[in-house]
């Protein structure tokens, strides 16, 4: 059986945008998947009636407290025990769920991926990833996109591994290019940081390095499945996108490309390289991003994501 | 008088697009402006006749060589003394022209600016700028777009400075608004080298700088004209946004926004903070992008942008 925790609490439209996504993806998740809800038992069940939802369908674990977005993360995670992340979190370390999604307090999920499920040995940094489209069909991940703003090369390097991992099994690529994301194509291009990182990148026999990517190349899918990047520049080009999809919206157009930047889509970001699967999603998701969210983590588990990573590190 | 040196020899499409521009240019450059452009005598003769053009309204210094996209830029500067280039920054030092563009080899053309133009006195490093369009309508400015891809964060901040007086004495905007490129709009995020150019920023009675600003806010204008980037981060942003504009083009969207991204509507990209206007263009420039830097030289000679920096500077 799967159990898959989700954060009921959290959201800028929580409870109720999060239960109404748990039960869409309820008819599309695996007959032996549960989906446990972390949260207050009454809304999450007057929810479910309202939605003509049997609440049995669902597991129920009962919190009093909510990390607000104006807590501070890594303090409120401490001092609201009875939060849902919090409870959710000691649920995914006594392994009663088997991953864990909020589209909650980024910092307090990440607190909990850091401290209390922590990172798998070997991992110098864990990252978080986002997918975007191709033109080409399917989907690239880029990491870090925030989580680790001053890179060292062999972290860097070691990004390539957990991408390659996530385009193998979450996205069925069966050898993932892996590309630096750098100021030039030529080996000899980029700053300090990049350059080294290609020096390690290049002769690596762990994953398909195909050198370096300009953000000109990024998305028409000829060059690479998984970029490289530091959390800041990551990040910076993560939000590009995000605007070059809202001045699209905002200007009108509709086009089949452009609105596949839609994040609903993509359920969450995962944080890769620590021991548990744990999805953080959009602060304004909408049922849909939840629904998709819900089954990103299910997928994760069923494809055993984290234990490919650890067989990786441990062959390295 | 106004003498606007353009290197005839310099672009993919070389020298027709050039003097097509040039030609293009001419109705619209002041009475008392010249162009002297840089390359072979009999070439341009021909071109100009071609077009029914009167050669003798152009100055032409002929040149026997070109610098080609293969050579080594730094070394070919100095090997092809009668290159187009290298004879045109003859000229800049010699001050027989005012400024000097080209579409041709940037590197040479950086080459020449920091070798022969050499770094107005106080600049810690020289920038590379380059315009783009707001949703309000009018430009933002960004620098460094990749001369400069390991910044510490006292040269961060004068860009801040070069920035706001191209903004205001190029764009015309009264009391730009300068804001540092980072990952959270809070004065405490950031990388090592954005959270130490923020507090060098924060308190300074130079320009106005209105805080952090993230990538998704870049395109909006309700933030900022000015937006301070290293090198690298810069230069990743500018060609995300010319995907951004690809990426239109290539899914038949005919936006007024989008189409605004069009890099022959800005001429080229100033090297900022040099002892002459200095502009680079686009390699596959048309004569439309070559008018456009034409002006754009002009333009800077007229407002005496490198005297306004050199006094900001002996201000501080």
């Amino acid at each position: 059986m799967i159990r898959v925790g989700i954060d009921a609490m959290g959201g800028d439209y929580a409870p109720k945008n999060i239960v109404l996504g748990a039960i869409q993806a309820y008819s599309r998740i695996q007959s032996k998947t549960r989906l446990v809800l972390f949260g207050d038992n009454e809304q999450i069940a007057t929810l479910c009636k309202d939605f003509g939802f049997d609440v049995a369908k669902f597991d129920i674990i009962h919190t009093s407290q909510v990390i607000e977005m104006n807590d501070h993360p890594a303090k409120a995670f401490q001092q609201k025990p009875d939060s849902s992340i919090t409870v959710g979190f000691g649920a995914l370390a006594k392994m009663r769920i088997d991953g864990f999604a909020s589209a909650g307090s980024t910092g307090a999920m990440l607190a909990g991926a850091m401290y209390t499920v922590k990172a798998i040995p070997g991992i110098i940094r864990p990252a978080i990833a986002s997918e975007y489209p191709l033109l080409t069909g399917g989907t690239a991940i880029i990491l870090d996109v925030g989580l680790n703003v001053d890179c060292k090369p062999d972290v860097l390097y070691q990004y390539g591994l957990l991408g390659t991992i996530y385009a193998k099994h979450m996205s069925g690529i069966e050898n993932p290019r892996v590309a630096l994301l750098n100021i030039g194509e030529e080996e000899e291009k980029g700053n300090l940081q990049t350059k080294e990182a290609h020096k390690l990148m290049q002769d690596t026999a762990e994953y398909n390095f195909v050198g370096n990517i300009e953000s000109n190349h990024l998305f028409s899918g000829e060059i690479a499945d998984v970029i490289v990047a530091d959390g800041f520049v990551g990040n910076v080009v993560l939000k590009q996108a995000e605007a070059m999809y809202a001045l699209a919206k905002r200007q009108g157009i509709d086009n089949e490309y452009f609105n596949r930047f839609n994040y609903e889509l993509y359920g969450g970001t995962p944080v890769l390289g620590v021991n548990a699967p744990i999805i953080i999603g959009h602060g304004a998701s909408s049922p849909k991003a939840i629904e998709n969210m819900i089954l990103q983590t299910e997928h994760a588990v069923q494809v055993r994501l984290v234990e490919k990573i650890t067989e990786a590190l441990e062959i390295e």
